[in-house]
């Protein structure tokens, strides 16, 4: 497949333009970027501005790119005038399959085969919406967090009949376009972050069913504390850390068998080497060649500014 | 039982002097206490004094209450001198059962059965821990978050021979020294925080040995995503706002069958009436009468500070 670069993007287009799609657009435009968006709903193009109108104080506090400028959205009438010159495509359909089908078999009808087209989808594989598309290798899917205009995460997977070659591509336009891409393989129900997601509700209802905490103090015990943590590493650069100088590799040595511990109701898979060895990739990836003290230290200040920002949270 | 006011205890001891004792003196002092440590270690005050010099930069920048200085420290040579005029007791012996058992003991024979007596124990119950008690009906677990003196959380549990009062009387000693204090029953392995924390690992490890997603996208996936929004706010919260102005109610009349999607390996509870209504009336008391157009906007706030505050995660 012939791909452009994907830091030589300039011009997007955001099909569906409602909360989610709206503020890939504010995102889009924050970045630098020309945008073509096309709703189908009478009052898109008045709630699509309304939303990068609200959008745009925090997005300027966070800062705009180079360029940056409101003015460079461009509402359109019809999906085909929307993809005219798009070197992207980001669509944001309401989760419906016969919809989505439908939209992504449409755009990509009218688009370049070297376009990527991504879809939003939160709930389906690339593989169940791709199927009426002549060129499906180069869909794939962009999973946003919201709201989209400020959490950097966007989860991306192929269908089966995605090209790896442009799961790498959304990989490297999507953190040239700012946004925190992480991959995620084909046919992995929810992604990554929702399952994990789910993983944390599902234990607190337990808990809460079976009567051991309330609802009320088990957010809090969330929001005050691991979750200030989750802010800035996740599960495995923790353990790292829980290590000390011999990182991860001295969590392992000192709690093999830690993960039997009856923690959680869902059980621990069996901790073996080859797990032990990709976690420990893993980390030293994260930790990036710094020492656990160097890390402990950032961790500590990024962790002052997390808890003057929230103040005792919501 | 008859227990002095909560909000007029001024002298704490600390028993066990190590990372976590340490940190609860340096928590205790910024918050205006007089504090009594003690630690068998040779070199126990040298290192509690490190940790507290260490820490006080970061405290003066969290704020010092008044009248809180580090002069307040007083190191004593025996457990016996350490619990002299102590009003209140946080034990944080290492992690070994006789070596807490015998030391609570200890405490228990050397002060008032006035005095509330928490331990910071990570592990067990208190119910394994207050056999050798003449008064164990004023010890209760208070188990913190690393670091103490940055991260709010303290879980309290009582013993199965603990009296409720001291458990509400310890909610509001902590909810008085600066701390976030929730609750948690007897017998409940790992308390909250950790059972939430195992949850996630969990599912991340059985992704990562079922190879569908790096340990690196794993760990990005939860600072880059949901981890920004858990500093701010946890799961029931994030509900009640998922369900927009009709709140957490309203998401269970549109998604009522929404916990049986398969979004991780473990298995949701049954949804019964009883645990829709403990969830939405904690879901309420969190929402302390704001609509959900008001928790949204807070919400993004909090969360352009807390973006800010991380720069991209460590």
């Amino acid at each position: 497949m012939k791909l452009p670069d994907p830091a030589q993007i300039n011009c997007v287009a955001c099909i569906g333009a409602g909360s989610i799609g709206g503020a890939w657009a504010a995102h889009f435009l924050r970045k630098g970027y020309d945008v073509r968006a096309w709703d189908p709903a009478g009052d898109g193009e008045s709630r699509l501005r309304h939303t990068i109108d609200t959008a745009w104080p925090s997005l300027t506090e966070l800062g705009l790119s180079p360029g940056a400028d409101r003015r460079r959205l461009t509402v359109l009438q019809t999906l085909e005038e929307a993809l005219d010159g798009a070197e992207f495509v980001q669509e944001s359909a309401p989760e419906d399959i016969p919809t989505k089908v439908g939209l992504l078999s449409q755009i990509d009808s009218a688009t370049s085969p070297a376009v990527v087209i991504a879809s939003s989808t939160s709930g389906y594989n690339m593989t169940e919406l791709q199927v009426n598309c002549i060129h499906p290798e180069r869909t794939v899917v962009g999973h946003p967090f919201h709201p989209v205009y400020m959490v950097p995460l966007v989860e991306v997977a192929p269908g089966k009949r995605t090209d790896q070659v442009v799961v790498d591509w959304a990989m490297q336009f999507y953190e040239h376009a700012g946004k925190a891409a992480v991959r995620c393989n084909e046919g992995v129900h929810g992604f990554i972050a929702n399952r994990l997601q789910s993983a944390i509700l599902r234990e607190a209802q337990h808990m809460i069913s079976a009567g051991e905490a309330s609802a009320f103090d088990i957010d809090r015990a969330i929001s005050q504390g691991p979750g200030l943590r989750w802010a800035i590493m996740g599960p495995i650069l923790t353990l790292h850390l829980a290590g000390g100088e011999g990182g991860i590799e001295s969590y392992f040595e000192k709690f093999p068998d830690d993960h039997k511990e009856p923690y959680s109701r869902l059980d621990s898979p069996e901790i073996t080497n080859d797990l032990r060895k990709k976690m420990t990739n893993g980390a030293k990836m994260l930790a990036q060649g710094r020492s656990a003290t160097e890390l402990a230290e950032e961790r500590d200040r990024l962790l002052l500014g997390v808890l003057s920002a929230v103040r005792g949270g919501l």
